[in-house]
């Protein structure tokens, strides 16, 4: 028994990307002759069949959704999928899961296994380095094949395609705002060290409300972040330097990190330090105090991905073909969920 | 067009259950002659076909191992899924995840999806659902065909196949333990309301350690609760009565809100009421007090279970058919991480 060969395999053998492999085989202009004909020739010996998911669509329903995800260990992921399972199952459809872990090998990999006759559409939030590299030719390829493909949260404006997200520039500047409103005007912004669309978009609302406000930017109080040690050594400058009277910090772990690094040193939260995160999960209603946080509703982004897709699904088989393509961006609300860490 | 139809479809039009469908289809004496005829009957009038993967199996590896878990938003799980990733990617394996939504009947009609051509074995836990019925025809049938299983946690005696645990009897003793060796004599333990196996070992070895050391076992103090708020109130009536000086709780959740309680009553943690929870999660090591807790190891866990498929699988392969069974269970080992919340 020859054993099917793999995109990777071919990228490993032939010691090329397998994003090189994928446009090969797509015969994309983007690659030189000799490489493309290259791989093209290894596939074509080794018996390799890019998925033909035209053919697919057309000879077979498989009532089943693919949802591609950066990361599982983490909470507002779990809630969008158990939101797509609740419309999902209500309608009769399976659900099936595959993490990139934020590689874009891996997310590249991923699509091609599910396109291949498992699934009839895609849900999809991306990775980072996928985001980086701006390379969405994965994506394209699938819907250009007549997969319909459904973003969220973390999504490209170069590509066409339904989408559900939040406003996280207004969400970054209502919290903000919340604590200007408190009296305060020192704040930090804790963000991560990447290149994912919503960083900018929260980066942005923070500095609109200080603006708007009248209060002065200061740079130094914008800090990039990769973990929460470098978090607890720089907020404890701050804190002595009597820098900061409050912080947003972009997810939980850097807020209960900041709330511990202030108990530590004597401080009060909120008294001393008012702190606000973003993405409302298990940490933030557990901890002591408890945490102030905007809500990313990923439950109803979940719902809202999943009646898109169902939606789009449904309609191409009724018609017989696809409709002219009237994609759709749907902004989930946000709320800020005010607990003890804010007085 | 005459669309596939699926197994929930059946049931759902002639008014049976899935179980029945399944089972009617593999032509099981268990049901009615009537029921199994008439379920035949309408799967062949509709051209449902069975999965054949033994056929399958034969003609196409997929490189692919699928994983059904009971639930996402579970630090636990989400351990045990990034386990099985890193062994599987090593290997060139992709991954795919389904829920169960701890209910038997998305178990079943999930292995059937995925049995059908996408994956090359199964790595699971079973739903509590499915450990309560104790019907587990489905997870033979896949292993008859010919298809690896490996199971984890949430196993059953009724099936021969790989599996991997933890000692949950050892690990409650240990934990039971160390709270006496500290001087608590009374105390609680404070578990879920279900039919799930580790359950009772859990409260086998708590029982074990109160009875090793000569203290009284009170069934009063096996507490089994559905949610956070019976848990606050049966534990602020027990601390009024000075009923307990300790708490063993099964889950994070519960140590967290019984600290809370405590502290609301103006008790001091670990002081007056020491706390040890089961499941090494993120609240634990950022709550405050941080809690000790018995580390389940969910990333070693994967990383076996994916290395025991794998070897199965590649075996398979090399041998031309199956080896002889010699299906293994390993124990992976527990140890208390010490905190804040035990003195």
């Amino acid at each position: 028994m020859k054993r099917k060969i793999t995109l990777k395999q071919i990228a490993k053998e032939l010691d090329v990307s397998i994003s090189t492999v994928s446009k090969s085989l797509r015969n994309s202009l983007e690659i030189g002759e000799d490489t493309r004909l290259k791989v093209q020739a290894f596939a074509k010996f080794y018996n390799y069949k890019p998925n033909n998911i035209a053919l697919s669509l057309k000879n077979r329903k498989t009532k089943t959704i693919g949802i591609i995800i950066p990361e599982i260990v983490h909470h507002f992921f779990s809630t969008v999928i158990n939101g797509v399972e609740e419309v999902a199952n209500e309608n009769g459809y399976s659900v099936i899961i595959c993490l990139s872990d934020d590689s874009f090998d891996k997310e590249v990999l991923n699509m091609e296994m599910l396109a291949n006759g498992s699934i009839d559409g895609f849900i999809i939030s991306l990775s980072k380095e996928t985001q980086f590299k701006g390379d969405f030719h994965h994506i394209t390829e699938v819907i250009n094949q007549g997969m319909p493909v459904v973003m969220f949260d973390r999504v490209t404006n170069d590509i066409l395609c339904d989408k559900v997200i939040i406003d996280d520039k207004s969400a970054a500047y209502e919290a903000v705002q919340s604590l200007i409103d408190k009296g305060r005007k020192k704040i930090a912004l804790v963000t991560t060290v990447d290149y994912v669309s919503v960083g900018k978009l929260r980066t942005d609302g923070y500095t609109k409300a200080l603006l708007d406000n009248d209060i002065a930017f200061n740079e130094n109080l914008i800090i990039k972040i990769e973990d929460v040690d470098t978090c607890e050594i720089i907020i404890s400058q701050l804190l002595e330097d009597r820098a900061i009277d409050a912080v947003f910090a972009v997810n939980e772990l850097f807020a209960v990190t900041i709330i511990k690094t202030a108990n530590k040193m004597g401080l009060r939260v909120p008294e001393d330090l008012a702190v606000i995160a973003f993405t409302d999960g298990i940490i933030s209603k557990y901890s002591t105090p408890t945490i102030t946080t905007v809500s990313q509703s990923g439950n109803k982004m979940g719902n809202k991905a999943a009646k898109m897709l169902i939606d789009r699904l449904e309609l191409e088989t009724e018609e017989g073909e696809d409709e002219e393509e009237n994609y759709k961006t749907e902004v989930i609300e946000t709320h800020l969920i005010e607990r003890e860490s804010t007085d």
